[in-house]
């Protein structure tokens, strides 16, 4: 048995299996045989849960600190109650309502701050000055994230998709990085694909330059767990040896997607767990045909929004 | 192996698995541990294609005529095209364009009718004039309907839930007597409850009097999947035997479950899908602390309903 297949044992007595839809109509839509993994199920909504479980359950600290524009915020929050932890949570003024209540509903402690006037890292670093006692957990660029990530790879893995081609989301490189590291080996025959937006295509660019290219400032792109400033080195490291392809999407096609997996699957999904979907639909050349694995990262979304998406 | 463990490992090549999510933010609010059992991702959005399958399949006819201004027809014209059967759908002039659209979409032939002119039932019964060769299909007074639906009976309790109650929307009594057959023993544990609109509570009232009651008119209740005018003979005849309790549910909780499914479970479902889940708030002294099975029975909704059941 692999490591990852170990950790996805391990991990399986708490998270949920991701879920598996195929919706024949939407696949007619997107000229490709689409399979969804829906992580819009897993607990608290999204993907993050593995992820901040895995950091809340190895490290010896009881207090756990992180900036989170939402959903790792309230997985961590939720990791942290079910393990009797504490944690801390800065999140922008601008993060969506639904995420900063959740936080609030388990236990989390919630830190505003203007992105326009400080940066979240800046505010971690003041209140971890404050609690020298806490562990800094970043939501993408953590060994332990890309370690709990990384069951969802094994799981797509073991589940025998027979897919062409993974398409993940990307915002700091956490589920992608993990995805890799749990599906396995590069030579096999699915390759894994990169969506994001295209005003926040920062990942694109690194992968043409070959290093890490950052955003001037956090982009306001409807996707907002692709609103990182840059991916995160640890992910950097493993994307570079195994992405290929980063699909850019414009807005309007997320939008789009959005729109099409309330129809065709329906499925509610936040704007940036469509970014899969929305990559397909926007290079259509590039799947035709192929059967592809959506991944949908989650679907935590306020509801005034996802009402306009729907009737604008 | 029971005749209901054979027909569901016949349909399990056609049908999918129920989906199986537990939220517990939303079993919190409802007081109960709620499990939910959703067919929104069975093929055709609801549970009427594990009907309209078993029906298409199982009679020798290759022309099938039904009337449905919804669920139904979409199933039934999927259906015949796996088995490249043919059906003609009467539907009234007032239905959502996106129905009749997918109806089309999947080579169901569309009768438009008038009713105000002249009801459905006479509409099918010209058409079936003409086509003396056709199978007329009642989408759920049919044995072949229940059989079909016993298997989501069948799939629950092979999932070994461990649920006190299951509690199933009730229109015209398909699938609660589906679930009934399907499901086995009613000496076991396990109780099945009804939940229909407080409008349209013919069941519950039929209950009370032992004997079929009926609507004088289609009740405008906004679960349109329960505005049927009486439940069918062959589904009374075996509700009558297990069925102690029909919940009748407030239009304003069929609402509120709405959105609790949306933001609590990132659920998106149809209003006749939530009565489940509005029983539960509706009743909550009756399910306290319970395991209760909530069976979501589809998710098709029209954006523009959908985007007013959130931001009113």
């Amino acid at each position: 048995m692999t490591d990852a297949q170990l950790n996805l044992r391990e991990m399986l007595n708490v998270i949920r299996p991701t879920t598996i839809i195929e919706a024949p109509q939407l696949s007619a839509r997107l000229g490709a045989h689409v399979i969804l993994a829906s992580e819009t199920f897993q607990y608290t909504g999204s993907f993050k849960f593995r992820a901040a479980y895995s950091v809340a359950s190895r490290v010896p600290q009881d207090l756990l600190i992180t900036a989170s524009s939402g959903n790792f915020g309230q997985a961590l929050a939720y990791a942290c109650k079910l393990l009797n932890k504490s944690c801390i949570v800065v999140m922008p003024t601008s993060s969506a309502r639904v995420k900063v209540d959740s936080v609030r509903e388990h236990g989390g402690r919630v830190e505003p701050v203007d992105t326009q006037v400080k940066s979240r890292a800046e505010r971690v670093k003041e209140i971890a000055n404050q609690h020298p006692e806490a562990y800094i957990a970043n939501a993408y660029d953590d060994q332990f994230v890309v370690r709990g990530n990384s069951t969802l790879g094994a799981e797509l893995f073991a589940l025998n998709l027979d897919a062409d081609i993974i398409v993940v989301p990307v915002g700091g490189g956490g589920l992608i990085s993990g995805i890799i590291v749990g599906f396995g080996h590069p030579n096999r025959k699915t390759c894994i694909f990169g969506a994001e937006p295209l005003m926040a295509n920062d990942a694109a660019r690194s992968l043409r330059c070959g290093k890490i290219v950052r955003n001037e400032q956090e982009p306001q792109t409807i996707a907002d767990g692709a609103r990182t400033l840059s991916l995160g080195l640890l992910n950097w490291e493993i994307m570079r040896k195994s992405i290929s392809t980063i699909v850019e999407v414009p807005e309007e096609q997320i939008n789009t997607a959005v729109n099409l997996l309330f129809h065709f699957a329906n499925l509610k999904v936040e704007p940036t767990g469509a970014l899969s979907v929305a990559a397909v639909l926007s290079q259509p050349a590039m799947f035709r045909e192929r059967t592809v694995c959506c991944v949908v990262s989650g679907g935590n979304v306020d509801p005034s929004l996802y009402a306009r998406l729907l009737v604008p």
